[in-house]
């Protein structure tokens, strides 16, 4: 019998926070067993030859959108397939009533078991939620939801006040199947988790939001629809400006600096938002909040999107330029932003089509979170690797109270990671992903530094390209 | 024939950011043409002794509703009379279409004209007017607005998106009978102002802001209305808490430093809102942002209120506390608040009611003005007369374009004055302030600091507690 | 009998905070009388025509050496009349123990009114001293010295810890005569004036503070001395570089932030003493700081006197760059700089001399005062003229406990003023300045906007480039 | 054959910036070979049975002082001893020249060899050198020491202008026996220091700052002794107050920010001075600048001394009060002070003696290091283990180039450790800290969480109150 079920061997371990070490990485029972300098091949039931690779604890995507335009079983297979290709072991992903997802509204005591038997024994990695409250009620059960669910985080949806998801119709109400949708809403949300924050100071219970104001967007949506101009990303980014993200981190954050409640400024696109966010944060010293931005807005540009043409780029807040890009990876240089995630939504080609304002928003990204990061961020940008595992990993594993267990490589961390070789160059193709979405708006990009391997509760799953054996993903119960 | 028309002899003469001067002022022409040690009684047709009497610019009453809900030509005639009471020679009054005032619609091009036949001839002071565009057809006639009446500021009301002004439903667009009123309309409005004022740097366009957000109002008064508490002041202050002010004036500093719309807040009700205020003010330097505070928000208490009974101090932003008073007063000494208003609207008892919810808002101050201030600014607080003078007078006319005319006493300006008795106490009752309105939320107060003769344009239009003669007031355009 | 003495008839007044006004001006009894749109010149004894020019409030000129290098009342007849020629019509002259001046130490009881005899009825303007207390002993005079002579304002070296004057001998105590000249000396004194502050709350005691390290001077003085490169005015700055002003700024702050004391900082010369001010004041904001920078620290750049040649332009701080000049100005412009002075110190050419270490420092500059910040401040970078009014004279009227009678043209203020006319364009000349000084670094400089009459007291001591009369200024006490 | 020399079983490891983790830790060839859940006993040479017990990098006391009053190799010996007791593995000794020490001068190429001999193999800790310019010679030999001697870090001493080291003699050069000592020879230094930097971008060089302004003290000093007031610690803290470090931290942060070079503040000791320092931070936020404070900063009150009398507790600066201990304390909870030391300077009674002024300052604190931080900082106030282990290992180790070998026990570090019992309470005395010290301040207080054993470079060298072994320090060059 083996001392080990696993070992990760001669590659460089990177701990967050602390620093890369040369060591082997043993693992049992699911768990980071041992880190040491010297671990006998013979010592393990199965040996990963690390040697010149970098070994990161595996990333927690964590916005992430498990069935929102499909079967929620088949799309928490694929796509969380699609996740260990891009090294992540974790995923939380956001659930809400309305259109979409199951496209019924009620209350998460009825609803909420329902998903989770969709997809349980269906996902790759491990699994968690975060929960809107879409309506009064579904506030009430807040409480019940931290203690019998395990779910410390919700969400709120700043351009629903006005708009549906793909800001085609203005009646939202039909969208969202809720109650009255607005900033008083978003302040009864509040209240109610900093009051059951202040009963279980043992957790971090947090709203994250999408903060896009929808008033405005209405004047520019119609100024963009009636300009005559093209209707592509770039009017999609016009119609959907910076300042309605600006005017939307303003007013909720003013709220939380009278709630205290803490925030997740969710998929800051732009050079504006990202400094609206630290404003507010230096404004609001009491608040706790987070900044996440993702990869697509870290990397992509509308006008480069446009001259190939397509409208798979569509997604909420809308893809900038080159200069936003430049100024959110300074954001993750200088630790204003968090964490990076993907805000995966498998949406296929068809859901897009050719027109702007009927396609269906948003995209999957989870295979490239690692890839991309190490590439562009480490590799081109000069960022350490202990900084790229902490927006990767560390970071969102503590916002979302999974530190301990996720986030690290220490010793007694669950046995989640990737192993990265800093020297494989690939071309992202959508096969290459392994999700079922059939198209890809980072196609074409020449990325360097690939998963080789991935490991899920010190089990294989993912090695050079193939997923290996069957979905062994938990839900992660977080309080 | 008398070289001057009029003297002043013997007062205090207050200039504004200057100091006090001991002169004699003679008037000629309607205009200050003299201020000298010394000037012989036998010089002017007209002489005021001003011995122990401090002498004021008149008072620029930058808030006012003429006409509200009254007959605007009587409205102008008996609420201008009450202006000169408390020491204000020039009013600058809001006004719009929809419901009240001449409770219709339509472009300014119209009704602006009937306004002004409305009140012309029938006003003790010069006077001028804000407007507020509640259709983007009007946000389309403020260039012609500018140049054909003078009109420099304009209006936006922030919880007109979702209340009437009574709070009383929320059909808020049959009370603005106007276009989609939100954030989106206010972004046109600045966007437009900006544009002019490009084009007119030599005046200062500005927006005024009434800054409470509905959206929280719905919340807080629904909370109230179900509360089973009182249904009386104190009810309406927490049923549009300070909290929704700070919200408002976030949105609204967040938009005016896109465009760089001059702003002047109005009516800053809480210490909340005032530091709001101030915050905003730091983070967009490049905005010129004017901050205005009113008698009854510097001195009124809701439970002092609601101990006397009655909904006669039913106004918005709601009459808060002691503490919030003593906050605003520091704002008037450190120079953050630019200036006090009175917020005039005549509104009848019967108009007030005993059912909070109906009970229309607002009531008139403007025979306040100069004695409240001296009374509980200079004499109580220390905050000196030149001081009183610019937050009464110099600053609403520097931000208003009728500095050089209006705003103090240097030779050239209007003579437009007040000469106050820093000895008279009396108490105040409706009748003293000469208003048609037949109640008074200050009723019983005691105050030290009269205008024993108010002088607009040169001639005596107050004295000893009688109008003199008939409405000489003219219209002031502003470019 | 004429009602006048003196009219100055349609100017246009400038009135320092307030505007410029159209008026007739006139003086009686040596006090502004009246200011009025029409005043007969049959009123007067005398009149100026000041058509199509300006009437400024005489300046304060603050900074001024009466005697320094020379006989103490030929100098106070000479370069007071120079004054005039700037229309400054009252100079404070700062005075201390050891050498110059009279080249003596011991108590100021004793040595000040000799000071005082010498000076009186010498004086073209108003003239009042601060003093340097050099000893422990002159620090305990201070008391006395408010009480008695009316001095509220003080002032320390800081180079003097270890140079003399013109930074040729490290013998700094030979020089000052005095006791151990060091920050603790600087806190002595500042400790002192404290205490008498609380007990005089209605005057403004303050410290004057030149402000140069004299240990990092060391450095840069042997550092310069040993390169090999010329000697010149260039090699002067580098030997004294704005660090020095940069340290000495955050050592007497930090001070005063303890102790409370009110500041002068004098001569700022540089873009980076101005920086160094201005956040000292932002983070000691309960000390009352102003700050004073000089004509030729605004105006001359050491490269283009090194091209013309000599050493007159040796002063401390030293001639800096254009673009120190330049930062300069936006003080002056955005409000940071208090006041302009001239420190002013008849110094003739053979004193400079050929070599730069043994050349005396200082030079005059009175004469310039308002030519210089009307023609370079007003007419070229459009500072407005009440602005060139605050910082020529209101500011440090108000600063030195002159306010009331110097630094503005009201009723009842000193009839000190000048009348420019905005036209009169002249090249700056040795012989044009009036001054005993042989030599000027602002030779050749073109210069519009100078005085054409200069009245002190009311009385013309000065008209069309001759002095007119005999000297009449006299002492200003100041509490 | 065993596969570890050593195995700590069954403890808390504490992992500082990461977190604690429970695993065995097992030791190879002097560094950590393995972190693992679970390590058998029989695989090590020796067993620590830690179990219950926290495992704590070693403490790198970042400022000590070898043989500043006694023999050197035997100081090296006895005191190096002592810091095993406070789980020390590392010290890092300021050296100078002058007075004390060597109690000669010259240059460090000649000297520094003597140093490093006289204590080579006599330190039971790894050790390394700070060293003081104290000439302009020495100041030139900074690029050598950096590349011969791995000298990474330097110090200047503020006071020695002024004073000698016990504030007895103002002849400070006889002291120092060095050039002029001021803050010239301070910029000199930095100006220095930057240009190797820029050499060396591998490293980090850097200038510890004693911070006290000799100017001011001279003054405070001179008050004191002339008071008649009982000459104790209490006047010596008044002698030097909190002033003179807030200007001293003044002159030096303004002349790093503009050379650009890293600073230590070392043993800030008051609320005063930690502000200050932390202001100079924001406003230079280029320049890195690390806080330290000490032992007795944090712990001692003078009052409680000078009850029990004595004059052991004199220390430069001197001790305060509680109320600035509770200040520092909270700038280590906080994260503004970066590291604690002990600032160990062994110091007999009978240099201390009775009278004030010629008691020399210091004393010795090394073997209190954890157990005042377990004790005071962690049990008492709550501060994690993580931040202990930063500001008693890690963080002193980062700054000083260390960090890789020192400051953390992950696998490749240097097995040097402690583990520390967090129940076990004792009472000081000067026996139980095995320092040659024959009394101390800390007597009398009662302390918990002691190292039961310190193991360094993979050897026990401290067990059970017992040194085992002989010294096996070795030298740290640093670059």
């Amino acid at each position: 019998m083996h001392r080990y079920d696993l070992l990760v061997k001669g590659g460089l371990i990177v701990l967050p926070f602390h620093g890369e070490i040369r060591a082997d990485l043993a693992v049992s029972g699911g768990r980071v067993a041992a880190l040491a300098s010297e671990i006998g091949t013979a010592e393990a039931a199965e040996v990963i030859d690390a040697t010149g690779k970098i070994v990161l604890p595996g990333a927690v995507d964590a916005h992430f959108h498990i069935g929102i335009y499909r079967d929620m079983a088949l799309d928490a297979f694929e796509e969380t397939r699609s996740s260990l290709v891009g090294g992540a072991t974790t995923v939380l992903s956001y659930f809400r009533t309305g259109q979409h997802y199951l496209d019924r509204t009620g209350p998460y005591k009825q609803i909420f078991p329902e998903v989770l038997e969709a997809v349980a024994g269906r996902c790759f990695t491990d699994y968690g939620f975060h929960l809107a409250p879409m309506t009064v009620e579904q506030i009430g059960e807040i409480p019940q939801l931290v203690e019998e669910h395990g779910i410390t985080s919700y969400k709120y949806y700043m351009f629903y006040k006005g708009f549906d998801l793909a800001a085609n119709s203005r009646d939202a109400q039909a969208f969202t199947m809720g109650d009255e949708y607005d900033l008083g809403h978003l302040f009864l949300i509040m209240e109610q988790l900093a009051a059951v924050q202040a009963a279980r100071p043992d957790v971090r219970l947090s709203l994250s939001l999408h903060c896009e104001q929808s008033e405005l967007m209405r004047v520019f949506i119609d100024r963009v629809r009636r300009s005559g101009a093209p209707q592509n990303l770039r009017a999609y980014s016009e119609a959907r400006p910076p300042l309605t993200e600006r005017v939307a981190i303003a007013e909720a954050t003013t709220l939380a600096g009278h709630t205290g409640t803490n925030l997740n400024l969710l998929h800051l696109s732009s050079a504006d938002a990202l400094a609206a966010a630290a404003t507010a944060r230096d404004l609001h010293r009491h608040v706790d909040m987070r900044f996440e931005t993702t990869l697509h807005h870290l990397c992509l540009d509308h006008d480069e999107l446009d001259a190939r043409g397509g409208l798979g780029g569509k997604v909420n807040p809308p893809i900038r330029t080159r200069e936003h890009n430049e100024a959110l990876w300074r954001g993750v240089r200088d630790g204003v932003v968090s964490w990076v995630a993907s805000d995966h939504a498998c949406c296929m080609e068809e859901h897009k089509g050719d027109l702007l304002w009927p396609a269906r928003p948003g995209f999957g990204g989870t295979a490239l979170l690692y890839p991309v990061l190490v590439s562009e961020g480490h590799l081109k940008r000069g960022i350490p690797l202990t900084r790229i595992a902490e927006i990767a990993s560390a970071n969102p594993a503590k916002a979302y109270n999974l530190w301990g267990r996720k986030g690290s490589l220490a010793v007694g961390f669950d046995a989640d990671l990737t192993v990265v070789d800093p020297e494989l160059t690939r071309t992202v193709t959508t096969d290459l992903l392994l999700s079922a979405q059939d198209h890809c708006p980072f196609e074409g990009a020449v990325v360097t530094g690939w998963p080789v391997a991935t490991v899920v509760g010190g089990r294989v799953a993912y090695r050079d390209g193939e997923v290996v054996g069957s979905p062994g993903g938990a839900y992660l119960p977080r309080s």
